[in-house]
This record gives C-alpha cells, structure tokens and sequence, in this order.
C-alpha cells in the first residue's frame, strides 16, 4: 500500500538520517522560463547525491532482526546503488552490490567507499536481475528493488511532504521518471495534501517508455534506451508503480536531448548547482514549455547530482 | 568608518535587494577536513553571482538625488562589473562598466545582460584607472571602488551578520582576500558579534600580497600574479582594507594553485555547487588544513560561482 499514511511514516523513519535538502527559487530561472514561479527541490544535495537514498533508507529500516543479520543486495550501476550502500552502513546491515562491469569507476569508487560488497557482472553475458536473485538466495541477503516497491516508493514520496510543507500553494508538481518510484510517491503524497495539484513525469524523448505506457493504458517495453540521462534507462515502466501513476498523472511529457543538456548547463552556470542529466529533465521540462496553459506556481524536484568529471566535461562543452 | 553600526545599516539597506543566502554543511567535506563542523556562507548563490552584489548595492543605495541622476561607473573585468550593473539596474541608476578587451565573452554578455553602458578599453595600452576617472570626470558618474571604500565594505560585511546570526559560536571564520574589502567588512562584524572568534583571509600563495603586507607591517606591491583565482589578482592591499585587516586578522594564510583546483572540484562533485576558484580558496585553507590548532567551527565564505565554461572544463579535466 501507498498512502499519505505510509509516506508520513517513512519520514518520521528515515529523518535522522536523511537530510532535508533546501527548496531553492532563481529569479533568472523563472524570467527563462516565462514568467513562472518554480521551486526546486535539491535532491541534488541529498546524502549519496540523489532521492533514491530516501526510498533505500526505508527500504532498510523496516528490515526485521533476522534479515538485518543477514544484509542485503542491490543492482545497480548508478544512484541506487550508492544509496543502498551508505543506507546499509548508517543501519550497520551487510550490502552486496551488483555493478556492470562497465559501470563508471567513480560510482564503483563511490560505492564501495561505502563500504558495501561490490560484485562485477559481464553486462554482455549475464541478466543482471538474475545475477542478483542468484547471490541473494545464495547468501540469504534481502533483494532492495530500485523502485518496484511500496516502501522504497514511500520513501521517495517523502520529498514532496517537505516541499509541500514548505510551498503548500502549488499549482502542479514536475519530477523525472525512470522506473517511477520517485513520481508514484512524490505525486501521492502531493494529491493528499492538495487535491487540485497537478502531477506531471518526464521522461526523455529517448526513453518514452511511460509516455507510451500511459498513451496505451498498459505497460509498454522498448529496446534500451540511448538517452543521456541514465536514470532513465529503464525499458519499461514498473507493475507497481505503473497504476499509481496513471491515477496521479495528468500527462507523460517528454523533453529532448538537447533540452536536458541546455538546462543542465542553465543550472550549472546560472543557478551555481551540479545536477545530473536525469536531474535536469524535469526542469528541461519547466524551462522548455512542455506545461498545459493555466500552471504558475511549480514544484520541480532536482532529483540528483552524480555526473563523472569527463561527462560533465563532456556537456559543458557541448 | 566601518563599524557593527553601519554594517548593520548596510544590511537593513539592501535587505530587500540581496539574497539572503544559505548557510550549507556537508559531512563529506567535514570528514575530509579532519572533523571540523564547516559552516559554508553560500555567496555564490547571492544574485550577480558573488558577495561584490551586496557591496555595490549598498553604495548605489546611498548616492542622492543629484548623483542617482547621473550615474555610476566602475573597471572590472569580473564579479564587481556584474555586481554594479545589477545593482544599478535594481536602482533605476545610468551604469558604466569599464572592461578590458581580452575579458571572457560570458562576463562582457552578463554585464551587458545587466543593461550596462559598456567600454572596451586595450589592456596592453590603457590604465583602466585612468580610463575610468576620466569617463567619470567627462560624463559626471560617480566610481564605484570594487573594494576600498567603507560603504562597499560595509555591503560585504553584511554576510558575516547573516552568518553569525544563524551560527553565533563559531571558533573561526575564513574568508578569500583580494582587495581585502569582503574579509575587512567580514571581519569587523564578527569581532563584533563575538571578540574571541579568530579571522583568517587566505590567498593564493602566488598572490600573496597582502600576506607580505601584514607580515612587513606596510603595504607590499606585488608584479601581476599569474594565479587561476582572478579575483585575486590585485597587487596590493587597499589602503582602506588593509589597516582593518591589520586589526582583525590573526595571520593570512595561503593556499597552492593544486590546493584551491583540488578543493573546487570537491565542491563540484561532492557538495554539487558550482564555486569559482577564487571562492574555493577559503575552503581550500580548511580541507588543506592550514588553520592552526584549537579551531572546531568554522565559517566559510564561498564568495562566488561565476566560471567559463571553457575554464570550468579545464579545471574539472585536470
């Protein structure tokens, strides 16, 4: 179950640990994007650099004494494995993580600097997913999903509590969409607390697995997608998340390559913040003029900022 | 005179001009520091990019009648250009910038954004002094001093208030010094709030003159310093901030090129803000540990994030 109940119980749970990451405002923003009034939730700032440490942290917390002693195991070439890892120390519970053997070496750094397990597959030759249940059932470890699940979904949601708290008065809520656990609780939470919010996830043009899932009203699959915003890979949408979504969801908008480039480049430069290309999309979305008419007051959630020195390199000077 | 009084004043002044910028911690940067509590004074956050923004504000608000009619001009190829056009513009006041003619093209756009006057001068074959006083003589506008001047020192000064305000025992505070007018304002307000907290401008160690200055006892001229913080490349002390500096600083310390580039890219990609090499370099003497013992809570001015791309690019490839 996903509810506001669920969400506020996950705040309370996961709030000594995780930090309450500032809503920011820029005049420049706002003046580029028309006049609106935007305001950015900087998961960015997030401990493990990305929201996904919310949904792991309560992932971990409600693990019983049993499972405690025995760990867990993710996959994950990116921010979701980083966050199980540091969630998995803070908790003093065993992490495993499964990382392709092409994944960037800063992650990997990142990741066993958390002092988690680190086990390397050959992304050509195995199933990750399969690599993983293999461990997990091997050593006995609890599988953490990247976001197929209600309690990694209501942790994610906390972040729309606290902006909600902050900014109560929101005309829409804007947050990027991979596999959808940030968007199922974050727009939960937000249609709680505000029925008359309207919801939008934002994929790239590249990666419309989503878009083409709600346009359909079922889940679609695509062939990976090659967009530069590797959170957003996934290939299809989730079987949990996928009907929350198409409950909270007024529209699947989508924004182009370019577009996520240019605004990462306006919030770098302009707004002095680092987010990753998938922490850019909603704001692309913002900024680009893919809202319905009739929305003033924005909630965009700047879901992370882990980008590699050369990628980085890469976008600024594109 | 520079006093709490008319830093006070200053920040009554431009309270409804400047941001009040945020006050950021990171246990990553803390654990890395050797377990110091770092307080960050986030200026570059603060509109135009940097602190200059405040000390600007403060001196344009307090031209009269006659002079607001007139106008302003300052020489700067960097954050004081940007900061007086801005502030101008809030103003409703006529601005002239002075700027040479081999200054970044993204600075010339912003000051020109900003709707300045601006002048291209030759670097090789002018004194931008010199062509600044006789633009003001000809055209009746009032210099505005990037640093020696009370009015623009008390503006800098108003960021220390803010910061002490929201941590008031802080063992020290650490600031960058070019002209010296941010640390002389900075400093003033601190000691004020609290006698026993101990400042410290940091330099660059390959420009360095205001640390020869407070070790002579006089104002040292150094050649131009070749070093990547360009806010720091002033040759002298200013006549001003230097006997202030005198009375506030406990010792000037210095940082390498290495040290502020390695502390910049920290800041980057672990604390994801974007900082200029000049604002890194007071973090840079707190992760590089030139503090002298008996320092637990430090404030930290990081006093601006305007960078080239082309610059950033370099930097973070390094």
């Amino acid at each position: 179950m996903l509810t506001l109940e669920t969400i506020r119980e996950a705040h309370a749970r996961i709030s000594p640990q995780v930090h309450r990451t500032p809503v920011v405002t820029s005049r420049t923003f706002d003046a580029a994007a028309g006049g609106r009034e935007v305001f950015f939730k900087c998961e960015n700032f997030q401990r493990g650099g990305a929201f996904k440490f919310r949904g792991a942290t309560n992932r971990i917390l409600l693990l019983d004494e049993d499972e405690r002693s025995r760990g867990v195991v993710a996959f994950s070439s990116g921010n979701h494995a980083q966050a199980v890892a540091l969630a998995a120390r803070d908790a003093g519970v065993r992490a495993v993580i499964v990382i392709p053997d092409d994944a960037p070496r800063s992650k990997l750094a990142a990741t066993r600097g958390y002092g988690a397990d680190v086990r390397i597959y050959d992304r050509q030759r195995d199933d990750r997913e399969a690599v993983a249940r293999d461990i997990a059932e091997r050593e006995g470890l609890v599988l953490v999903p990247p976001y197929d699940d209600y309690r990694i979904m209501a942790g994610q949601g906390t972040c729309a509590l606290e902006l909600l708290e902050e900014v109560p008065d929101l005309d829409a809520l804007v947050t990027p969409c991979g596999g959808g656990g940030l968007f199922a609780g974050a727009s939960t939470a937000a249609k709680a607390l505000r029925a008359e919010i309207r919801c939008f996830p934002v994929e790239s043009e590249l990666s419309d697995d989503t878009r083409q899932s709600f346009v359909k009203g079922e889940r679609v699959s695509i062939p990976p997608p090659p967009t530069i915003a590797d959170g957003m890979r996934t290939q299809s949408p989730g079987a949990l998340t996928f009907p929350v979504l198409q409950l909270t969801a007024e529209d699947v908008l989508t924004v182009t390559e370019d577009e996520i480039v240019e605004t990462m480049r306006f919030i770098v430069f302009r707004m002095k913040m680092l987010v990753e290309p998938t922490g850019a999309v909603a704001a692309a979305a913002v900024l680009f003029n893919k809202l319905p008419p009739g929305i003033t007051r924005v909630g965009v959630v700047l879901s992370g900022g882990n980008v590699d020195p050369e990628a980085l390199a890469r976008i600024i000077q594109t």
